[in-house]
Formats: structure tokens, C-alpha cells, sequence
């Protein structure tokens, strides 16, 4: 199902194109990046290319793209900031669905990869998709070839690490975690929401964006930010009026849960109006440029469409 | 108590001095690197100081500086390479003492993290000890006052990720896990141990002598493989033979889980005699280097007499 936000903007045959061949690239990618399952310990190798293959929209993959089409970045560098921002957030999504943290059983319409293997796997799993993003991203030979300068990628691998860790990505979970049952203010949630996904999402648009000048790392910055939210608050409004069927992971937790989200603090009609304020201020961060932006323009709609 | 091995070396007190003033440095280094208690989100921060903070011998560290002194790499680097092995090795144990994993109460003479706080936690506090990890060797200003190539600090993270995931200790642990009550020869017993511990600890060393020559380079691989291994096969004598007052963890744990070790392997008296065959493996691979290894020769005698 779509998600009804009676919004204006529509997504284009060229851009599903695009994006339609920027997720076989990523998944190709991914697939001769992870280790074989034939490799030792084969368990594990199997379990991190059962959590990380062959599903997902891979939106952050195509933030990358996009903001690297922008900035004119290399292929191959976005190509690994793509796969590293991917790798990190499927370790995220192994480690959140474990019983001691969300217990979820269900993740892209299959058993989450603790039921499929069991929770040792899992939390191994997620531990070595991190490590498998940093080694991707300082790979000595990836800059040899390509226009960036070599203390580019350091500053790749450093921006890639603090939006990860406790004040980034994990950080945001660890404040949604201790959020259950309380009250939030809306300021509380976004400052939440900011780390457990925006952090990363800003760094899969900046990544891309290295090569550019220092007004395009600004607007790009500010479009993620704002996309970033705007994600989350369709994903709290997915929370309530999808099934588990389309969603592909198990509906109405939040409510079970008793998490505070943008529909339980905004109320429905608000929190669409809200995502639809972020997208566009999403969309007059990248104004300056024109056309150059068209394909991140495009990419806002299509995060603003999304049906999973 | 010691671990009576009954071998020759013996621990000089110029050493002792040196070791304590690199203990005291590296605890000085994580204090100020690690997020301080009070930044949000509080609970997270402070347990992430409770896991890395006022214990154990930072053996790991130690190995940096040895290494360091050998090929003159800059203090600088070296202190920033201990940092980030002390954080992985962090990170390592509170995920391995989880109830999934291992679970032991107890590390370090303290309850273990999980039990302190609670199981989000402690995943949280590891996954986010691994991302500061890489924040802390990525750092862009790392290399401006070194006299060493920034291309060397994209190896350094390249070598700390490989020694981090599936084919490093993450993958030891999984091949650790599922060794649980098999047969094992001594051989695979070994390429277990290889991943499990002797990676990081290769790591350690190899990231302290990055500066080095090529010939250094290839003697404190051997050198660090060797006596990463004697450190395991003690550790195995060790939870025999301590209590887990002396060992600041549960002793008697293999025994219990049915984990096959070296001492069930070899039996006792064999297994000592093959760490101290390690050892002087690991000694002779420096001996070219005479007075010059002097701190990476005591701190192997260090290793063997470990008491904890």
C-alpha cells in the first residue's frame, strides 16, 4: 500500500529507472563484498549475507548516488559509501530486531535473522557488518584511482563512525529505548529521531557529497536533515496504517510497545502535514542548484512514496 | 596467584615502571576520549565508561607502545592506536559476556556490563565502543604532526577492521561458539584461538610498528602471533588452575560449558610446555633486533606471568 500523504509530487519512469538500477548495483556490490557462505565460519558468513541481501529500497544507497551525481564524486567512492552505509544499517536493523531489544520476528518479510540462526549469530552478525563498513571504506586502493585526495577517505571513515556510534545511530536508539512508556516533548523525539536515523541518512548523503563545494555539502546537509525526519515520521505514520504484510516487518509495534512516535504526539493529520513541511524544506535546501539536484529532488518524492 | 609455568624469564622492575606509567597513560586516554557520563544519552555514556574504565592489564595497549618503541613510530600514533585496540577488545568482552553468548556475571572483578544495566545496553555499549574505535583512528588531524604518510593511517583502520570482523575475532567467536562440546585436533583448536584473540592482538602490535621497516614489519607479525597464542593457551591453564577471585572473571567456565581447550586437548602439563614453546617462538622472531625489541622481549615475559 502507498502511503496516503496526499502529497504533489510524483516519481518519474526516468527516476524509477535510475534508482531501479542503482539497487541491482548496490546488491551486486553487497553480494561480491560480504564474505561467501562457504567461507569459515560458515554460519556466520551465511547469517550476514542472509540480514544484509535481496530486500530493502536501499534508500540510503541511493542518497549516496544521487548526492554523488551532484557533486560529481567518483563512482567507485560513492560505490563504497554505499556499501558501507548499507552494511551499517543492516547490522543496525539485526541488533534492534534482537529480543532484548525490540524482539521483532520479522524484518523485510522474513524471519529476522535471530529466529532464521539464533541470537549468538545475530549479535555476531551485527558486530561484523560494522567492521565489514569500516573495511570497505579504508581499503588502501580506493582512492588510487579516483580524484579525491587520500585524507578524503579518512574523513569519510570518520564521519561514517560518528554517525554510528553513541552520538549517532546507536546513541538515538539507546534515547528511543529509554523513551518507551514516557512522555516526549516534540523537540525530545526529533533530537531522538536526529540520531537513531538521521545521523545515518546525513551521512549517506555527505558521504556521497564529498567531492563538492562547500555550499553543496550545506545544502546537502540540510536536505538530509530534513529527508531524515521526514523518513521517520512516514515510517511512525507506516506504524500505524499499514499490515505487517507490506510493511515486510511487524506492524502496530509501536503501539504495543508503548513508544511515544509523531502520530501518538502530532496526532495523524498533523504528522502528515509535518512530513510534508520536511520534505519541503527538504526540497528548497537543494533549490540553488537546479537541475543538478534533480536526482535527489526525485529521491525526496520517492521517500516520501515509499509502500514498504 | 602466578601462573606457574616455571620458565626463566623474569619480569625486571625498569620494565615494571614502564608498564605502569602505559597503564596509567592509556586509562588518562580512554577517560578523555570516552563520551563523558553526563552528555545524553547519559546511561549509555556511562556504562560504556563502566566497561572500558579501571581494569585490566591493557595488554593490547601495551603491545602498541612495545611495538612503537621498536620502530619508532610517534607517540602520537601509537597512543591512538591503543586507544582504539583497548575499545575493540572493550567492546569484545561485554558482547561475549552477554546471556546470549557466554554469559558470565562477572569481569574484571565487577559484574559484567549486561548486569550492571541491563541487555540493550550492554549490546548498545558494544556496538558503539566499536564505531568510537574507528572514530578515534579516523581522526583527520591524526597525521598532521606525524611524520608518517596519511595513507598509513587508512591501513591502520583497514588493519584494525580486518582484525575486528567475521575474519578476525568476531569470526573466532563464532567458531569459538560453535566448538561448544566437539571434538576439536589441536590444529583447528588453533585457528580459532588465531581469530578469536590472536588477531587483535596481531593488530595491536602491527599498528604500533607501522613505522617500521619491512624486516620489522615481518618479525613483529611472527613475534605477535606467537605470543598471541601463548597468551590463549595460558588463559586456558589459567581457568583451570585460578579462582575467579584471582581472575576477575568466572574460572572453571570452559570446564563447565564444555568448550574443548588447550588443557583438554594437550592436558596440562603439555599445554604449558606448548606456551612456553610460543613464547620462545615469539622471542627468537625479534632476537635480530637485540636491545632495540628489549620492551617487546619483556613485555613476552610479562604475558607469561601474567597473574589475572
Amino acid at each position: 500500500m502507498m502511503c496516503n500523504l496526499h502529497l504533489s509530487h510524483t516519481v518519474d519512469k526516468n527516476f524509477q529507472t535510475w534508482a531501479s538500477i542503482k539497487q541491482s548495483r548496490i546488491e551486486h556490490l553487497l553480494d561480491i563484498t560480504l564474505p561467501p557462505s562457504d567461507l569459515a565460519p560458515i554460519n556466520l558468513h551465511d547469517a550476514m549475507r542472509y540480514s544484509t541481501l535481496g530486500g530493502g529500497k536501499r534508500v540510503r544507497a541511493l542518497l549516496c548516488y544521487a548526492a554523488a551525481e551532484l557533486c560529481e564524486t567518483d563512482l567507485a567512492i560513492a560505490d563504497a559509501a554505499a556499501i558501507a552505509v548499507e552494511l551499517i544499517h543492516a547490522y543496525s536493523l539485526v541488533h534492534d530486531d534482537m529480543p532484548c531489544m525490540d524482539n521483532d520476528d520479522l524484518r523485510r518479510g522474513k524471519p529476522s535473522c535471530h529466529k532464521q540462526y539464533d541470537e549468538p549469530t545475530a549479535l555476531l552478525v551485527g558486530d561484523s557488518l560494522q567492521s565489514l563498513a569500516f573495511e570497505v571504506l579504508s581499503q588502501p586502493e580506493l582512492f588510487e584511482n579516483a580524484s579525491l585526495l587520500v585524507n578524503n577517505q579518512i574523513l569519510m571513515l570518520n564521519i561514517l563512525a560518528k554517525a554510528s556510534g553513541s552520538k549517532g545511530m546507536a546513541g538515538g536508539q539507546a534515547m528511543d529505548l529509554s523513551a518507551v512508556g514516557n512522555q516526549l516533548s516534540q523537540m525530545e523525539l526529533e533530537s531522538m529521531h536526529h540520531l537513531k536515523t538521521g545521523a545515518l541518512i546525513q551521512a549517506s548523503a555527505l558521504l556521497g557529497a564529498l567531492n563538492g563545494s562547500a555550499s553543496q555539502l550545506v545544502a546537502v546537509r540540510s536536505f538530509a536533515s530534513n529527508i531524515g525526519l521526514a523518513f521517520q515520521v512516514i515510517d511512525d505514520i507506516l506504524d500505524v496504517e499499514a499490515n505487517s504484510n507490506t510493511l515486510g516487518k511487524t506492524a502496530g509495534k509501536d503501539a504495543i510497545s508503548n513508544k511515544p512516535t509523531y502520530v501518538t504526539i502530532l496526532g495523524l493529520d498533523v504528522a502528515k502535514q509535518h512530513a510534508h513541511n520536511l520534505y519541503e524544506n527538504a526540497i528548497v535546501a537543494i533549490a540553488p542548484f537546479g537541475i543538478n539536484a534533480q536526482r535527489l529532488r526525485e529521491l525526496a518524492g520517492f521517500i516520501m512514496q515509499r509502500s514498504f
